[in-house]
């Protein structure tokens, strides 16, 4: 049972703060030289003593041998159950860049593209387009396409990624993705999943189409690809729920959409660096009670399958520990939201690392952050979507169940 | 939450192979006189290697405290909610002599027993007649019965295991087992357990009265006991569910009867020798993407209490290891279905231990095949339900899930 469920009618205000940390993809698998895993090679001290001081474990971010998205991931760790709750990537990103979605609504992802002369895409993110441009680029479509009775939104978001958004009645998110998922072949023609996308897939055709024509002189991004059409998701409110000021500090716009998605505040960082992440949650810590710190970088290099990088990012994670205890909040977790092992280039269904540190933890014999140390802490092994609970009892914001 | 639920929309096809061992009743307990099991008795060095290069944990047959039958072990292990697909003994027979049950029919368990002159059982096994006079005896009663209105099949199954299948609109198996589990009492009267089943219960008392006529003069099987009536089961096809060409290898009827139910083709293995099991598995390898390779004898040997012949017997299996691995199979997985203890002579509840083998594994330290190693395994402890989602996910063989 998800956490959200399971505090119902249990949690109550206290003057406690928890510091959640999300080292984003960082389970890995044994480099094949060594046997270690990127954590198990990294030089992690400070790490190690919160593993030593806290209670571990390891954590399945759905259930046993699935892997999981990003947004279903983070719902998880924050006490939702994944089986429940279906996010589409559209939504994600236009609550990533705050965009007031209606219930009217229907948003997909667009990332700029490049196809040649014969219509194949050769390149699905454009060769990565600096933001500036795809900022032009969707001022350019805004003001030539047009469609016949719907309201079009079409922002940047970042590098080749950008949202466009549908306002109109009558739409459907049953629309099939454009984008071909690889190269050498041609966009894919949008297609109405269910009968009432019908017109739907129709206007998104008409948009492709007036793209086409409107970039026809663009390089590299002359075409866009389109996924996860969505609808504007109903989640209920983290901080209602939990009773807490949330805040979210994130530097990439997904994480952000997840979190503004389930009521939390986002904090702007500035920049992409993690030592601005940490010093940010310096200056806000006195007006939330619960912090959510996300590090992307260990997943994105995991992704890109460099071990050692991955292991540097760790060790940069690891030196940033002590800005945290130094703040003494009453409690600290650390955890993943998956792993995403160098050797498998994707997120995969590994359970990850999770430890508890504060004042009424119960302490393991584990004295390393490690997959393999966890193996055997106090926690033992459960789905992300039970954390929640035991971080609100660690906080002391539950009270007791039943007579 | 079984396998084949959690799944859904997740199965990719792959070119990976995997192995699948169940050694039936695999787990004990300790003896005595060393404390140690049957396992941590044996010399299993083929085992242990796999332990140590692999992901080991402990399986829950069912749920913590329940000892299964095989029937509904075997489904939980290939991802079935055994709390929601229910199967009868009369089925798991006909499934496993390949006898094509229809929607109509109803199919009971049949074994030939050895009555007393005022009708008390004295032997439930009529002295394990050879399965020719089984045969025989069958032959007799398909000739001399007559049923009004229903068509009737009497088929040998091995030994003095029989299938009764009647046939006919209206049919029900609501029926109560006759076979009273004990001598020295007579066999049960058939009851109806609903009133749908009235006509049933009176067909199969009347079938039974000519049994006992027809075989007055047999010896030492001179009448049949009845359990298990079921309908034609309606389970969802493991191949449709995993996109997987699947291959069962057993030498006993109902673990083929099982596999058969569930979509698997079934191999002949043409003999009992576990050595023939391994050799059938070489040469049908290169047709099929998961092969499940049943061995019996572990669980006869602890039924009947051998505890010392149940060791050999697993030191046989293990021998015969390298035979899997000189294939080389993207997954090895070596379990059992459940526990059968030498000293509790039955199926137990106790967890049975899980190793999985393969290129993405991430190993843990466990470095033995046994059950108290197996405790501080990295998959933890499950149920068996779970263990195929892992099982794919090691093959390659599941999408991501959500945003």
């Amino acid at each position: 049972m998800a956490s959200i469920e399971v505090v119902k009618g249990l949690v109550r205000e206290a003057d406690t703060k928890i510091v959640f940390i999300v080292i984003d993809g960082a389970g890995g698998l044994p480099h094949p030289e060594t046997g270690k895993t990127e954590l198990e090679t990294a030089q992690t001290p400070n790490l190690d003593r919160l593993a030593a001081k806290g209670i571990c474990g390891l954590l399945d971010p759905i259930k046993r041998g699935i892997s999981p998205g990003s947004g279903i991931a983070h719902l998880a760790l924050f006490g939702y159950d994944p089986f429940k709750y279906e996010i589409g990537r559209g939504a994600i990103a236009a609550y990533g860049i705050g965009f007031p979605m209606e219930e009217r609504d229907v948003a997909a992802r667009m990332n700029f593209a490049t196809v040649d002369e014969s219509g194949n895409v050769i390149d699905r993110r454009a060769g990565r387009i600096p933001t500036e441009k795809n900022a032009e680029l969707c001022r350019k479509l805004r003001e030539s396409v047009k469609l016949e009775g719907v309201e079009l939104f079409v922002e940047p978001v970042k590098d080749h990624r950008a949202l466009l958004v549908l306002r109109g009645e009558g739409l459907s998110d049953m629309v099939s993705d454009t984008d071909p998922g690889a190269t050498g072949v041609p966009p894919k023609e949008p297609e109405a999943l269910a009968p009432e996308a019908q017109r739907t897939a129709e206007l998104v055709k008409s948009f492709l189409k007036q793209v086409k024509e409107t970039l026809r002189d663009e390089k590299p991004a002359n075409m866009v690809l389109l996924r996860g059409f969505a609808k504007k998701p109903s989640l209920p409110s983290m901080c209602e729920a939990y009773k807490m000021r949330c805040a979210c500090i994130a530097t990439y716009p997904d994480y952000k959409g997840v979190a503004r998605m389930i009521g939390m505040d986002v904090i702007e960082v500035g920049s992409e660096e993690i030592e601005d992440e940490f010093e940010t949650l310096k200056r806000i810590y006195d007006d939330y009670d619960f912090i959510f710190l996300h590090i992307k970088k260990t997943d994105s290099l995991g992704e890109d399958g460099k071990f050692e990088e991955k292991v540097k990012m760790i060790e940069r994670v690891d030196a940033n520990i002590p800005k945290v205890e130094e703040l003494n909040p009453d409690v600290i977790v650390v955890t993943a939201d998956h792993s995403t092992p160098a050797l498998y280039r994707a997120h995969s269904w590994h359970p990850v690392p999770v430890v508890i540190v504060g004042r009424l933890v119960r302490p393991d014999r584990v004295e390393t952050f490690s997959e393999r140390e966890f193996i055997t802490g106090g926690l033992g092994r459960f789905e992300a979507k039970e954390l929640m609970t035991l971080v609100l009892a660690h906080a002391n914001r539950l009270s007791r169940m039943g007579a």
